[in-house]
Parts: C-alpha cells; sequence; structure tokens
C-alpha cells in the first residue's frame, strides 16, 4: 500500500474549513454564554461508552449507533446522543452532583443514518437539563433562556408553542380513550402538516369513533384571543379529569412567569413524537423560516430515573444547533457582526525584523494581525491579503522605516496612508 | 438484559464534570485567542476518516489506532494524530487553502495505549503549523506566540531550547558517522537524564569509536555565555560543513528576530525523538515543573509532502495542552483569575415571580445567575449556595416586596444587607 493520502473524507462526516469553523465558533460561545449567565453548568462526556450502557435506550435506532469491538475485547459505542450518557453521570457521581443540577452539553454524536441535505453522521446535539427539581419555574426560566439566546442571535419572528403531555393525557380521558394515548399524541402531532380531514382520517383508521374524534377536535380547537382565554375554555372540559386541571395550572404558571406572550403560545396540537415527556412539552419554530422545528423539549420526570433505578425528575431543551446554523447562514442574520477586522503586515526584503516587531506591536493592541511570512513580490501580498479578506495590509519599507512611519493600505478603498509610529 | 445503566467509564476515557470543564474550557479559550491573534485559522477534522487515509503514517504505532468496519464496510479509523488529517485537507481542498497557510487545531484524539497517571485513550491535542513556507520568520513568530502564551498563563519559569536536525546532521559529518545520524540524534536526545558518561557509553554501543564520540561532544559542549556565542564557536567547527553554516545562520536568524534571551536557549543537546524534523526544532520546559516538555515542535518541510506526494514545507508547534493543565492545577496557576464570580437568587414561596424577575434583571447586567428552582427551607438554599461556590444570594420575601427592596447574603462573610430596586 502506498503511503500517499487518497483525499477522500467519510460520506456524512464534514471538515471544518476556518470561515466556517470561526462562524460555529462564535455562535457556540454565544450560547455558551447564556447557559452560563443563567448558572448552567458544561459537561462533556467521552466519544466512546460500553455498548451496553447504550444498549435498549434508542428502541428501533440502536442499529444506528456506532459500535465496535475495542483491542480488549470490550463492546463499546460512539456517543449516540446526549441524554443517555448524562443519565450514567449521574448514577456515577452521587457525591460530586449536588441536585438541583443545572447543566449544558454540546458536544457531536455520532448516526450510522442515512445522509440527505443538512442530516450528518456526526453532527452537534446541545442540550440544556435541569435535573431533580419538579417545579415549573425550571420551564419558565428553559423558555426565558431560549428566548434571550434567540433574541440575541438576530432571530425576530420565532415563536414558542407550549403544550402538555398532561393535557394530552385527559383529553384522551376526556374521549374515552385512555387506552389509545400514544394513537393521540402521533396523529396530532402532524396537525400543522395537514388538513383536519387528514388527522380526522388517520384518527379513524386507528379505531376512534365518530364521537371520539369530535370531543377531541373540541379539545384542540379551542376559542381564546390569548394562550391564558383558550386553556380557560380547555379547563371547562377537561378541568375535572384528573391530570387534565394540572396541566392546564402548569402551563398557566409558565406563561404567567415568563410572561412575553408575543412569543409564547399554548398551542393544544404540539404533541411531540418521543415517547418519554410526562408534562409540559414545547417547540421553538422560525415562523418564516420553513425549517420546522429549532428548539424542543418538554419535562421527561420518569426518563432518567428508568437508567439509574431510582426517580428522578427532569426537564429539558434541545437546541437543533446545526439547523440553527442553517437557518442563520440562509438569512444571513448579524453573521457580520460575529466577523472580526483582520490585518496583515507585508514584508518587504531587508525589513524582516522592524515587520516582525510591528507585527507584535499591533497585537498588544489587541488586534489580529497576519504577519506575511516570507518575501514575495508586494503585488503577490496585496493579491493575498485580498483572497483572505484582510481589511488593511501594514508596511515597513526603506522609506518608511527613515522617517519612522508605517504605510497602511485600506484593502477595499485601495488608498494608502503613511502614519508615524 | 436491564435497560439500566451500569456507571462505568471506558478506562482511559474522562468525563468532563462542571469544575474542571469551566476551567479546561477558559484556558482553551486563552489558546484560542492568542492563536486567532497571530492570525492563525481554526480547523477541524471529524472522529472517523477512511482507515487507508492513517495506514502507514504511524510506524510501529499503527497498532493503537482505534479501527473497525463500518455498517457500510468501510474500514474506518478514529483520528489518531492532527497531522495526517491536516495533510489530507490540504490535499482535498486545493482551491479553498490558500498557502501561506497558518492554521491551529485543538481536538480530540484516541489511542488504544496503556493507561497510567496522566496518559489517557481519549484526550487533546492542539497543533499551530505553517505550511507553504521556508523562511525562519515562521519560527520565529511560533516561538513568540509560545512566549506570550505562556506569560498569559502565568508561567514564569519556562525556557525554550532551540537546536537545528541540519545543526545535527553536520555534527555527524565533523564526526565522521553520516551513516550513523539518526543513532547520534537517538542517543543525545537524552542527554539531560543520564550522565555525559552514559550517553557515552550509549555512543560505544551503537559503534561510534572513542574519537568520534570525542568530536560530538567537543560539538555539544560549546562554550559562550549567550546561545549567539555558542552559535559563533559551534562554526568554528561545523561552519563549512554542508548544512552547518545553513543550521547555524537559521538558529541565529530566529534569536536575533524573536530577541528575548531570558527564554529562548541554543541548546545542542535537544535532538527531538520524531524521524521527520528537517530543521529547526524546539522544546519548552518549565524549569522547575518536573514534568519534562510541555511544548514542541519544529520544521517538517517533507512531512506533509511525502503524504501528498508533492514538496510542501511546513513548521509547526505542538503544545501538550493535557500536560499544561494539570501543571497549571499542580501549581494553582492563575486558577483563580479564570474563575467569574456565580451568584444565586433564593426562592420564598409566593414570591416566586419576583425572585424569577429579579434573577432576568441580574442577568441584564451581566452577572451569571443561578435562581433556586424550588420552595425549600432557607436554611437548606443557603447550604447549596454555599456546597456550589456562589458568592452572594438574592432574596426577595414579603418584607422586601413591600418596601421594594432585595436583600443581599455575602455567602463569605456571612453579613446581609438590603438595597432598594
Amino acid at each position: 500500500m502506498s503511503n500517499t493520502i487518497k483525499p477522500r473524507p467519510l460520506k456524512g462526516f464534514r471538515d471544518f474549513l476556518p470561515e466556517e469553523l470561526r462562524f460555529r465558533k462564535q455562535l457556540f460561545k454565544v450560547f455558551e454564554g447564556i447557559f452560563e449567565k443563567y448558572g448552567y453548568e458544561p459537561l462533556e462526556t467521552p466519544a466512546l461508552e460500553y455498548f451496553d450502557t447504550l444498549m435498549g435506550k434508542y428502541g428501533e435506532e440502536e442499529k444506528l449507533v456506532y459500535q465496535f469491538e475495542d483491542f480488549g475485547g470490550r463492546k463499546v459505542a460512539m456517543k449516540y446522543d446526549l441524554t443517555v450518557p448524562t443519565a450514567r453521570v449521574l448514577a456515577q457521581y452521587p457525591d460530586k452532583i449536588r441536585l438541583p443540577w443545572k447543566k449544558y452539553q454540546i458536544q457531536p454524536v455520532w448516526r450510522a443514518d442515512n445522509t440527505q441535505k443538512g442530516r450528518f453522521r456526526e453532527f452537534y446535539q446541545c442540550d440544556v437539563d435541569v435535573v431533580g427539581v419538579r417545579s415549573m419555574l425550571v420551564e419558565a426560566e428553559l423558555l426565558k433562556l431560549a428566548i434571550e439566546l434567540f433574541e440575541k442571535l438576530g432571530f425576530k419572528e420565532f415563536i414558542i408553542r407550549i403544550n402538555s403531555r398532561e393535557i394530552l393525557g385527559a383529553i384522551a380521558k376526556y374521549a374515552g380513550s385512555e387506552d389509545k394515548f400514544f394513537d393521540i399524541v402521533v396523529a396530532i402531532d402532524k396537525w400543522d402538516k395537514r388538513t383536519p380531514e387528514e388527522t380526522k382520517q388517520d384518527l379513524l383508521s386507528r379505531g376512534f369513533s365518530e364521537r371520539q374524534i369530535g370531543m377531541i377536535f373540541e379539545c384542540i380547537t379551542l376559542q381564546g384571543d390569548t394562550s391564558l382565554k383558550k386553556l380557560e375554555n380547555l379547563g371547562s372540559k377537561i378541568g375535572s379529569i384528573s391530570g387534565g386541571a394540572r396541566g392546564i395550572r402548569d402551563l398557566e404558571e409558565i406563561i404567567k412567569l415568563v410572561d412575553m406572550e408575543t412569543y409564547i403560545k399554548y398551542d393544544p396540537t404540539i404533541a411531540r413524537g418521543l415517547a418519554y415527556y410526562t408534562g409540559p412539552i414545547y417547540e421553538v419554530t422560525v415562523i418564516d423560516g420553513g425549517v420546522g422545528s429549532i428548539a424542543g423539549g418538554g419535562r421527561y420526570d420518569k426518563l432518567i430515573g428508568s437508567f439509574l433505578g431510582q426517580e428522578l425528575p427532569a426537564c429539558g431543551i434541545s437546541f437543533g444547533i446545526e439547523r440553527i446554523i442553517e437557518v442563520i447562514k440562509d438569512k444571513g442574520i448579524k453573521e457580520s457582526a460575529l466577523v472580526e477586522e483582520k490585518y496583515m503586515v507585508a514584508l518587504m526584503e531587508g525589513f524582516e525584523q522592524d515587520a516582525f516587531n510591528l507585527a507584535n506591536k499591533l497585537r498588544g493592541e489587541g488586534k489580529i494581525v497576519f504577519l506575511y511570512p516570507e518575501v514575495k513580490k508586494l503585488s503577490k501580498q496585496f493579491e493575498y491579503a485580498d483572497k483572505k479578506g484582510f481589511t488593511k495590509v501594514y508596511l515597513i519599507g526603506e522609506e518608511e522605516k527613515k522617517n519612522r512611519e508605517v504605510t497602511v493600505r485600506d484593502m477595499k478603498s485601495g488608498q494608502q496612508e503613511t502614519y508615524n509610529i
């Protein structure tokens, strides 16, 4: 075999070249800055876990887990999501992790999935969770955080739709179909993408009667100008059913605490597909984005407990960070604000030491400075500066040195000026 | 199989819990900030590569590469170092990467190596490289950058020892043992750890004569107060040997450009073990650290070319980021300076909304604020704040609300004061 590299990347894996990566890093910094400000703590877990830690956690999707036998004969797997490692960490360090625990995690995960536009085999997930608390204050704070984050990223038209699995459960009871709770979840989760008639047909095919469907529709097409009004109307139907009153009260509490009705709407048709939610659920959508949900989450009071063998309430939000990056790139939101100006010091033969010192002086002033590393025709150096997007080029040659000056060329206008140093 | 998680981590893999991770993130930020300031661009490559890209690059160590067959039957491998992926990237994007290219990369790599104190199977590497230039300005700038970085990290006693593979080559010729060049490299690379007699015995066992050893020793135990003086003395011995003069001139040029003789010393016994260096080489050591080298590198004008099938000069420095973290932790250098103050807002029953709003108000002022997420006895909340290291706790209860005030408890002194809001 040759020692030469055949330059092929693996399908579904990406190299991040400087321009793209700088943008991603800036964005990650914005995320982390806000998470920290809200008192969330960072967590990172290894790329590899014992396979049996991940086993039985992802249902059908388990076949997408990258797994292999290592040199010691251990069955190992690459991280598939951030939830299971979080549960393992909670089980492993009971002395070090003090509850309530507010944590965030931004790390790559690996899935041997089909690749398509915007779907990769290596991609970042970003989870923010609170473990150990049942209070609705947690939900309110997560939503406040999400609003601040999206505002900071320059999103103007987004909406957070909230609902409650307890309300959906009460609706199932109200319609006399408690045993088909998850059928209701799955059927109405597609409400936005279908006509009411299509949803009705779906429910019929799942064995609901016309009368039951009527009662369900009654509960998810509510009158009311505001979210609180809608919830009040819902209360007249399911308020006396166990779980229903609590679900309504939870959402009311969240909406009042956050107190930003422009962004937060009660939407009785948000159901979220995942099985493990137990209380309030929410989804963030860019209104005119055409990209669907960019974040979502909810309360999952039983999931971590089921992994640990002990009850541990939890609630979280997952930011679709790869999708958010796409939306920002498409919209050009704030991208310019994330880019810092960069300068170049050109190199003239015989004045290497002066150029070296000048570059370091400018860096001392906090500037980002690329020192051109070899003597070349000045036109070549300018061409390089232009292609790399450096905004100014500094020069010291014979004339400048004699007069203790420096020449600065503005790469946009092409104008040169000379300054004392 | 049970669905419950048995909390075992894989040997050689680490979870980073918040305190440790925050410290690491701060440190990475310092590194990145300086790299950017010097005009280096970030690069990230995937965790997985085709195995044949890595194959034949690491010699004996190839058996330490994590490799497996993926679902598509592809032989894949986890990243083993940052150099080979960099070479692949250079081969793959000739249109996107403009030479000269200054890049840095901080990413985890995986090695199925024996674990021991401070050696892991998943750890970060941090490489800074310049590709496409032969000028010594590159070396000078890399060393200047290293000095600034270590000063910024609070290291006071460190030294950068430089040498040149061309000088070592000329010494081999001078001693009439050109064919045993690499034996000299390997034998004198351990100079610091052995007595001269031991080095002599090593060289004897490698077939050098007493006379040859005398000539080698003459060249590596040089008189002179300064590095430049030593190089001048060396010149009188090997200055007329091909490569010798150039090696000396290169080091003189670097030393003069950087102009910080407190930190940079010519040391004729630095050899560095790796086969691929072609010019100047350097190692950074903490003087009283007892940890050996914390960074090192050199010029490797042929390595990338050998992977690409086309000549491409390059020069780099690799920061032993995991070891640097250990040194900083052991010495307590600057650690405090990296930690930001964190506050807590306590939660009093019936005043949840006020606490929620206060937390957001404080965050608006740029403070890092943990809102205690459920109503509990105040003593419990204070205990939590204490354990988590929050410096102040803010409170709003009935009295405070009535007077439009807030009570602030200083967790160190235990003193409470009340302010208007």
